[in-house]
């Protein structure tokens, strides 16, 4: 099969832990072992990845040694898939011994620029704050900010991914039997302008969604959207919370989740689900089990 | 021709500049113009570059934030193979009108823990200091400092590079017709451990010295050295400075220029030409120019 696995930020950095390198590979050494699996087990592997935190730190690093210099989010998105992806490469290539070769690719996604998300900001990135701390720093960097559970954080536009240019080049390296990492962070949003040419813009993908429309343009057989929980609850947080394994899209699209849990991913299991393929929610650690059928939520096309 | 072309520093940014996004951009946009002509005069090509002023900055970018967190040269080095690369490969497809596919690899480069390198730090990074301010932050935060100029830098080890095992992926591309933007930086230096397994390592390789071991090594035609000096002189910087069109590998070992001038650049330039192939040093614009024998300086091997 081919597999297009999505690592959720939680499984780069546990919440609550502080954004060091040394953190970081320690959880990307963990991270691995799953990924490894997959690729032993006989699957083609795409790697994906989150990078709220990472772009958060970035940003908050520029403006601390010269914020009238910041650097625009295509860019720091670009870091961050250097940042991620090398320390994913070398880690994986570890775990497979070196026996098979794993590249990291810059991933340009282009996006609309009347794309109603630039209107109305919503992605969460980089540290919580208390209300006031926020409002500060708001005024001071040009922010717009908004509430995260009792806290704030800084928010930017999160337009819908349209396309992937760098599709070709993705297919070659995976009919090779290359493993490849790319589309960290959703991928470098960017605009087509009127005379074909690309510009970045200051927008961060959903890093599910993104993935939902790599593995679909990739023809893949299995999405794995893969986080630090096992799967889709019905009534979560609630006594009478039921751990659902098997949905068709037409149920998941019913269910009514809450947009910062499993919200966006599920929406995401729902595009890719519609184009044939079955794809997965659950714990990264649980990820050929839920190839398999055996762990996680899987959602499949309507019968 | 199979073309490896390494972008200098000054290609990135000119002497002097501010380091922002929009100067390193505006740059790029100039640059790519050259190595658009490259492919157009129907050259295979892969483009690296160099990343002294980026991997500085970010390491005050991420002083400036959290002195006691800071993130290790591989990482920083990572990251700027993301930022630099997604600049030259989104500028480079906008001129070439997305006629061509162009992708970035990141790029790991080994290099050996005995290297007498990491006794001796050599490599500037970062911006120059008035001596006292070298002073203080070196006591601050651990660097090593030295004398560029009549001013003071930080230093790190320069090791020798050994060995891109990234090589086959890169030559699946270029066999496809792919142009390839790698070994930015020179690329993330790695040791390899007793067991087989890669970690990063604190140091910085030279561009052009890393440059000619992937040209070597994909058995290119060509190695261009390009900075913004129109070649290699005698008596440089004298009242009888002169010009020098071509070179063998003999007459250019010969030469003795001085380490912070073209003296890096001619090393490699030797080291690729002993292989067979024609490396060539001079200004960006001039880049097929110097492929066709009518600028720079042309360095082939002893008859």
């Amino acid at each position: 099969m081919l597999v297009v696995a999505a690592l959720g930020g939680n499984a780069l950095l546990k919440r609550g832990e502080p954004l060091t390198a040394a953190a970081q590979r320690a959880n990307v050494q963990v991270a691995v072992r799953a990924l490894a699996d997959i690729v032993r087990a006989g699957h083609r592997l795409v790697i994906t990845h989150g990078n709220g935190p990472q772009v958060g730190l970035l940003a908050l690093q520029g403006a601390a040694y010269r914020p009238d210099e910041a650097y625009p989010l295509d860019v720091l998105g670009a870091e961050t898939e250097g940042m991620i992806g090398y320390m994913i490469e070398q880690e994986l290539e570890n775990a497979l011994d070196h026996d098979r070769p794993v590249a990291t690719l810059l991933t340009q996604v282009v996006v609309d620029p009347r794309d109603p998300a630039f209107a109305r900001p919503t992605k969460f990135v980089g540290p919580v704050y208390e209300q006031a701390e926020a409002e500060r720093r708001a005024a001071a960097a040009g922010w717009q900010i908004a509430r995260d559970g009792d806290k704030w954080r800084r928010v930017v536009p999160s337009p819908r991914p349209l396309e992937i240019p760098g599709l070709r080049v993705l297919q070659l390296l995976l009919a090779q039997g290359v493993v490849v990492v790319c589309t960290g962070g959703g991928g470098i949003p960017v605009l087509r302008r009127e005379d074909g040419s690309m510009i970045g813009v200051e927008a961060v993908i959903d890093k599910d969604a993104a993935s939902a429309l790599l593995a679909r343009q990739l023809g893949a057989d299995a999405l794995l959207l893969l986080t630090d929980v096992d799967g889709v609850y019905r009534d979560y947080g609630t006594d009478a919370a039921t751990p659902v394994h098997e949905l068709t899209v037409a149920q998941a699209r019913e269910m009514d989740l809450p947009a910062g849990s499993m919200g966006p991913k599920l929406a995401a299991a729902c595009d890719f689900a519609e184009s044939g393929g079955i794809s997965g929610i659950g714990r990264l650690v649980d990820a050929v089990a839920i190839l398999e059928g055996t762990a996680g939520t899987r959602v499949s096309a309507d019968a």
